[in-house]
């Protein structure tokens, strides 16, 4: 269990870090969308490692292989699977840790779960398995392009240094333009000092990606267990490394008063808007046709350059020395993934909601 | 979609805060567990309403029938269906407010989706639903309790009166001493005149509870979309009001290095431990055996007791004028819903975690 | 697991024989529709005991109690919760099995399974959880009304005694005139004679209920696990006492050829028809807008009034001795039940295929 | 939806007849399992085309790949990803029925779904799917055989030729003898020559696969709606072609009297056993150890080679020529299918009964 994420937009994905191939599998994509297969792989460009240098320089073509779904470039209605070959399996490189626990890996538990450990690169734990999922969300993006919808993330904060000014006063676009993916030029290249020094210390830093949906149509959302922001907060910690998800105004809003925080109705032409959208675009767990808006704060990367004390499967003492070619900063590279994964939410939650009037049964 | 929580352990709620009953059904419960009715009765006690002057002044019994699933004392792996009858069913309360939105709630986001609203105090979006939650989790609580797995929530903070002392410095259990439920007298004391003085300006805040997992089996945990802490945030995230969740280190964690943040490996006896936690106790979505930690925040109570600017289903600018018995804050009534949710996912999760290797097949 | 039944329109029951109630939570039910209660509560007479001198003579008044998600008489699209408390609760009754496994009942395997057993009339094993599933049914009976989508079962064989007309020969509403619910009034009345008969002998008989399904709209079915026939197959197989399933030509059509069992297409104004049905009305697993049918076999009940050998718990040999008031043949009852489930199936299914084209997205 | 089976032990299915690849991802394999390929491959070849002069004559190697979840012969717990590439894409083979719907086969309902059709042989709607199935299945066999269960089907029916003797008279092994798959030689060659003839008249012939599995422990099911019997249904009556499905006594069971099909329980040493089994081994949707059994039926394949009446895409009458390579009855091939997808179930529901009793939670 665990592998599948969705319920009538669904994937499922296979595939470790050194294994032969990823891959995922995607239910429930209405027929008839015409599949720009370059879209794809632009998505996959954005989240493959050796993009610049405050990114792990290891080497992934990230190519992808439509094996169905797809007839004469367009969707058919039926599961679309898609292969993603490993070009770059050196397992050799792992001997040294192969029953090493490193530190903050899910090396130990995986262990302990399994009792059983594929000690290449994390295995399945890799954050190598995300690639799938970016493929996947790109089919997803498209079907939110056919309906106006747009998801950008970016990156809003690197270790103590936070983008100050609030999502509405940037050109969120400029995100693609440096390759931190911070829409404010100035912090952007802050950010980016910030990385290249941590890199040289052999270390890792944390940093938080920020994410705006615009164009939701109000009254999506699963209540009570399944609201739109539980499912959104669920895919989020479901990345590599999130330790927290905050959507609307977030851990900051607990400092408020209601007075403060309500958003106020108002009628604009034909919709109602809200004054103010502390709320982040979802109400009672049901969009309400605002902004939807949340925080992702990643932890640095466990791997570093620097000896660590551990232990090995033998409950000896051991030293965990850093090798090979490692991000000393996930969230850049995070962004794609951050995308891909509430473009798939936004994407079932609308096809969940098909049917909750009696005039569209 | 949307009413069921858990996998294995599942528990499916009806009713809404007007209607006749709130229900639950508990599906999964092993055969053969003494169910002590007094256990659930105490955590429906912690959550009802009229507790304390910093809560809520209405009335409600949230007396418990169960009807099945439970045989000469013990349950029988059947179904629990249990049912709550609401004893405050003043509709007429509403009149007030039954074409309009009320600002932060989830009138407009249902009546949009449903294209028909239950006025009656907030209909199914009321956290009067989380009364069935609770009831479920006190018979989840039971079971971690055969396994000596405790679960004590407790609220951290209160507008920007935060708890500055570490969890592992305090006695949690005093967090039932006092009404707010904070473990530190002192800081509870402070948010208790906070919270007062709140009232008396007819306003509300909002607050952060903090939950503490202890003896949680190394092993737990269903990577890659169903990490263990994914769940849990899924969990938290869809209890009224939340707008975030962080485990571990959180959004603190993100302005730490590497070196900082992972936690050694030692071996202690039999055991492997860390020497920190900043992972929260989960690494790659499975659990490592150390406690799990982890913040949940609640925006400030959306019902306050100011006119506000609305519109109603007609579009027309309307005033909102609060009325009835609301809660200042809603962090102390959320500590006992926070840990049923928690004793939910702990007790699903346990069973995911039955067949993982060949020798337990 | 296991006390759900479908994915978008989704039913869970508890309730066991002789505990306080039984129940069903209903998700899924689009909002606004005016449910009739008195249609509930026909059904719900149907399928109650003692309607006839070949039913059992247990009494059940089988009051439903709609708990939530019906407000001003519509529905709100939030979870119905209903509520049918046990009038008949004479546990001292099964006190003579109460170690006991009576042959062909669930005593021996709910034992095995729970390690523990409800011994009063089966527990949750027996067939009055059906009250649940028929209440559900009526309310899916009534979104399929709206649709013009009927249902319609009816005896079609007891014992050995069979009707041999085709269902398009005969007036199937005339199935409702007589106790054992056949269309044809000859052969009903044959079949009573046979119930008595063995209702004389203190034993019981099997028999088949045939169910006939119009105007389903063309393309309803989730190949490729979940086709429409499979999932109707799967609702039947899990009503008590089933032995066998088959849809359209069944195991008679194995001895066709290609040549005689082919459907022929053929264009009827705007409509394309087939000549003949042997398909049953499903196509690949998806409906092809054609009559679906299929018949659902019932052993003959498992209380006889006749002493049976057996053991006990503690694996002695004993006698069991049929007591108590019980079908001599469930198929009259099972009528209902049958309609119940394949009107839950046909909802949830025409709810699941609402988005398959790009322009329903 | 509809390309997933099973819950904890769950397989997804991706792939059409004449796209580039089939595959499959199978979830909840325990981890530890030493996977013998050469066991896979053995179950490939017992489905694969061109076995004999009574199957489709044309050519799939059916050569599976495995990308993830396997190392160094041991499965990891995680996802186990196949793949197996389609050799004999001769799409053009299509072109004369691309707008034409075949009579019985799936191309209208494909249509009326999805607004589109992969016309090549059926597209997703291909009885090619299942060699994923096979593949799948053959590793919850090897899961099976860790525990002493064994599957085996056979032929027993073709047309109206049927296998007389009861399935404990005959050594079943000796079905895989043959090129019909039967185990008593003398029907078999009768039903070769039946289908030979069948195939000269370029016509289809139906028939029937039995099922037989031994030691399944007591205790595994789960009742009311997943009962064992009911899933195992699900998963016959989800595979291409079938038409019917009944277990133990089936429709014949219908005739008996309670008192003649009851089956006695008796003690034998520590076991519970039962003098007759016409339960099939279950009782209440539990296994109880005895062996269960089931037959399935299929309908005569639906491509033959005489002309037949149909329409176009555009409503107009149209001639269907048969072309190519198929089979003239599907029952030889179909036994691994039925096998594969039984061991599915087997495998899925003894890790959903691991925790019943509190003793194993």
């Amino acid at each position: 269990m665990g592998n599948s994420f969705g319920k009538l937009f669904k994937i499922t994905t296979f595939g470790e870090s050194h294994g032969q191939a990823l891959g995922v599998i995607i239910e429930g994509c209405p027929a008839g969308l015409e599949l720009d297969e370059s879209k794809i792989i632009a998505e996959m460009q954005r989240r493959k490692p050796g993009q610049s240098k405050i990114t792990t320089q290891r080497k992934e073509e990230d190519e992808i292989q439509i094996k169905s779904g797809v007839f004469e470039g367009k969707t058919t209605g039926t599961p679309i699977g898609i292969v993603i070959n490993n070009s770059d399996q050196k397992s050799k490189d792992y001997s040294h840790i192969s029953d090493k626990f490193r530190p903050s890996h899910a090396d130990y538990t995986y262990f302990t779960k399994y009792g059983i450990r594929d000690y290449r690169g994390g295995g399945r734990s890799s954050a190598r398995e995300t690639a799938a999922r970016v493929a996947a969300g790109a089919i997803a993006k498209q079907l939110l392009e056919t309906k106006g919808i747009s998801i950008q993330a970016f990156v809003s904060q690197v270790g103590d240094l936070k983008l100050e000014k609030h999502y509405g006063e940037l050109d969120l676009a400029k995100a693609e333009e440096n390759i931190i993916r911070c829409p404010d030029p100035e912090t952007a290249a802050q950010m980016i000092d910030l990385i290249d020094g941590v890199r040289k210390d052999r270390d890792t830093i944390g940093g938080v990606v920020s994410c705006v949906i615009k164009n939701t149509p109000a009254g999506i959302g699963e209540p009570v267990f399944d609201r739109l922001h539980a499912e959104l907060g669920k895919a989020m910690l479901g990345i590599n490394a999130v330790k927290g998800f905050e959507y609307g105004s977030g851990f900051e809003g607990v400092k408020m008063r209601g007075s403060e925080h309500n958003d106020a109705f108002v009628q604009e032409g034909d919709a109602v808007k809200t004054k103010t959208n502390y709320s982040g675009g979802i109400q009672g767990g049901i969009s309400n046709g605002e902004d939807i808006y949340f925080n992702v704060a990643f932890k640095p990367v466990a791997t570093i350059m620097i000896d660590q004390e551990s232990v090995n499967e033998s409950g000896e003492a051991v030293t965990v020395s850093g090798k090979g070619r490692h991000d000393p900063c996930v969230v850049p590279r995070a962004v794609p993934i951050v995308e891909a994964m509430a473009a798939l939410v936004i994407v079932d939650y609308i096809l969940l909601a098909k049917s909750n009037k009696l005039q569209d049964f």
